[in-house]
């Protein structure tokens, strides 16, 4: 059984305990050291008990395993109009990543999702990184709870979203109004909410931006440039899931 | 000129050009790569240019250095009660790590707490990491704007805070109120704010907590057991500083 393309290492306690848990996750083959204790009990599959260095060469790179590894493979591509379809209620928000690259990034993102309850995270097909060792490891396990959707096209995605009665508010550092104003002037949780965030240097495409209902700022000091990424998602979730409850 | 103990490598394009500018920072020496682009002179340093190579060998560790590094002394330690008793203004935050130990997180927590305009960070002498290159790298330059503070006793520190009109806020995943409550019951812009975290496993210890005047927990669904402390800090400083500002 080898590593192909259909197939990557989950590794380190957090993420591979998740996967293992996750009965929708089609698991391949379980590396340990004889000093990894495992929390779940995995069905259908024996543990190959093996050195640290070993492991290192089953997976191929130097991410740093904690003595645990698991083949699986990747999840199956979402279908989104089937996905909003099946929303029962309201207040649901997908986050929408407009060029988001770095792995550790979208790792903390997915962690930042889940945190808050997001439905699903969108990537663009074309230059998104796709699940990956590196991300599932940032994610610390997160990925089994929050799905990537992959889609052709950002902007048709949001017009698509919008037909379906989403609200899309892009954050933008230069933007007009802050996070806190329009999150005070709207009652969000009458609607479904996509989220939209570009990368930490360019910010969100321009024609992204035209198709976003709104695009909202948070307020930082005038002596940084911008928040790291997955901080300002983590706070733009906090704010807008916040704002009605106590 | 060696890389003593009293001296320590700032590397990456954002770190060392943040450290340029600074002109508090003494600065011993820079190495850069022929290619690298420097948007701030230097005064009384000459750049000495070299290889990746060359400059990897000099900083002794596989951080990735971008291509240039600057050989720096820390900052001396502040006394806290001379700083404190400068405050012309109340609205101060002090950011309170208790035995938060990685160096990426104390990193983005410099960040983070630069980006809401906190004072400084105060971390406890023993069982804290010292200034150095990984620390600078993952604040991004942002170390040159947050001083951190090493204090003998975090607990004492808490009274001595108290007995000078600071409130102290801990932050615990098991407390019975959320931060929205807390702000919403308070009005925290009469007073200097103490922010206590503690790290992800384990939190707040026992004594540090008791000598807190409340806690709060951020509000996140129960299948993950606590954010990234960088990310909570975040959400918790916005909180703090945006609750009366539009």
């Amino acid at each position: 059984m080898k590593n192909t393309n259909n197939s990557y290492w989950i590794v380190g306690k957090h993420a591979v305990e998740a996967a293992i848990k996750n009965t929708n996750r089609e698991k391949l083959r379980l590396c340990i050291t004889k000093e990894t204790q495992l929390t779940h009990k995995i069905k259908n599959l024996t543990s190959e008990i093996m050195s640290r260095e070993k492991i290192s060469n089953l997976i191929g790179s130097s991410i740093n395993h904690q003595g645990i590894a698991l083949l699986v493979k990747p999840f199956r591509n979402i279908n989104l109009i089937k996905l909003i379809e099946n929303f029962k209620n309201k207040n649901n928000i997908l986050i929408i990543l407009d060029q988001i690259t770095d792995t550790k990034n979208i790792g903390a993102i997915i962690r930042s999702a889940q945190a808050f309850s997001a439905t699903a995270i969108i990537c663009q097909e074309m230059n998104s990184p796709k699940e990956n060792s590196l991300i599932s490891k940032s994610a610390a396990g997160a990925l089994e709870y929050i799905p990537i959707i992959y889609v052709k096209n950002i902007s048709k995605t949001l017009q698509l979203l919008k037909e379906n009665n989403f609200w899309s508010i892009g954050l933008d550092a230069k933007a007009k109004y802050s996070l806190k104003y329009i999150t005070r002037k709207n009652n969000f949780f009458d609607n479904n909410i996509a989220l939209v965030l570009g990368s930490e240097g360019k910010g969100i495409r321009k024609l992204v931006k035209k198709n976003c209902d709104m695009t909202c700022k948070i307020n930082i000091t005038n002596t940084l440039d911008s928040l790291n990424v997955s901080v300002a998602l983590a706070i733009a979730l906090y704010e807008i899931t916040s704002s009605e409850k106590m």
